[in-house]
């Protein structure tokens, strides 16, 4: 019984793996005009059925495999300071809007969501909305901690800290450095820092 | 000598501003990527070094056309309320994003930025710097009447707000509407409007 076939789930979880690898691959090789369901599935040797069954479009697949590959940028420290783990992870994060594999990528979904409502929904659904919500979460357990006031929307405050850095990374030729972090942060922690 | 033509300097913003006009009448038209030099020449009837004597690349000139068009929607009331006068700025300014004749082309020189970095560069010279610069110079009008404190980065703050709101526009499908701006002024005057 030992040598029995992985179950069906396990094997489920391996093949979406697999697939987000060779989706981040093929797109890294032939663009993001270039990729299709049809050539991930034949670069997986896999039936076009097996992709679909895990994904609607090849946006959603695509957005998805990003977010595998970026995640644990995005991962904040809590050492009691967030301030500094703000700028920690801003400072580590920000090369990979810039850098292959991720950078160039990204950037061509962003192009094509200009001119495509459907995508930049999706966009935000499968990928921003993940790395606001992981500021939020940080931001949140320094209020409960004392290190931020209370009765303020947060919400927003990671979307202000989130939107900042995309505008200088995609719409301007600022670099995402200690100048611009530091100023980001301390306009954050000017509005909602615990005073003394 | 009252009908003798006009000078040559007339001539030649009266020249520019044509060209500017038929600029943007044409990306309406045929779009970002059917618009070249050639095409602007030919529609306004002009030589091409015409333009380029003005203009040293089609982004330029396009960038350009976008800012004279949206001039208006650029401007910010002084009502001695700088949190009204922003808020009131951002509302009206906004659907301009998402309406023709600007909002189409304008996402079109977006996407294009994505993959070409001088691009990126002209827009943000030619583009983001203007509307920056306005929030910048009300909001340091409004540290001059002490309706803000004193000795901080306000020309990172006035980055901070037009920031926001781009990311919202072009990377999310949330809406720039009241909720939004209020939560975003909410934070600038946290930070930086004067206590009592």
């Amino acid at each position: 019984m030992t040598d029995k076939p992985a179950t069906p789930r396990r094997r489920g979880a391996a093949r979406t793996e697999e697939l987000l690898q060779v989706t981040l691959d093929l797109a890294v090789e032939v663009g993001y005009a270039g990729l299709s369901i049809e050539a991930v599935a034949r670069r997986a040797g896999v039936g076009k059925h097996t992709i679909y069954r895990r994904w609607s479009s090849m946006a959603e697949l695509l957005l998805d495999a990003l977010s595998r590959a970026w995640t644990s940028d995005l991962d904040y420290r809590d050492t009691g300071d967030v301030r500094a783990d703000l700028r920690e992870q801003f400072l580590r994060s920000a090369p990979a809007l810039s850098s292959p594999p991720i950078g160039p990528v990204y950037r061509a979904v962003i192009a094509e969501a200009q001119s495509d409502a459907a995508l930049r929904a999706t966009l935000h659904e499968r990928f921003l909305v993940t790395v606001e919500q992981r500021t939020l979460e940080r931001i949140t357990l320094a209020q409960s901690t004392g290190e931020l006031v209370d009765g303020v929307d947060l919400e927003f405050a990671a979307e202000v800290l989130c939107g900042t850095l995309y505008y200088r990374a995609l719409l301007t030729d600022r670099p995402i450095d200690e100048a611009a972090v530091d100023g980001l942060l301390e306009m954050f922690m000017a509005a909602y820092g615990a005073a003394g």
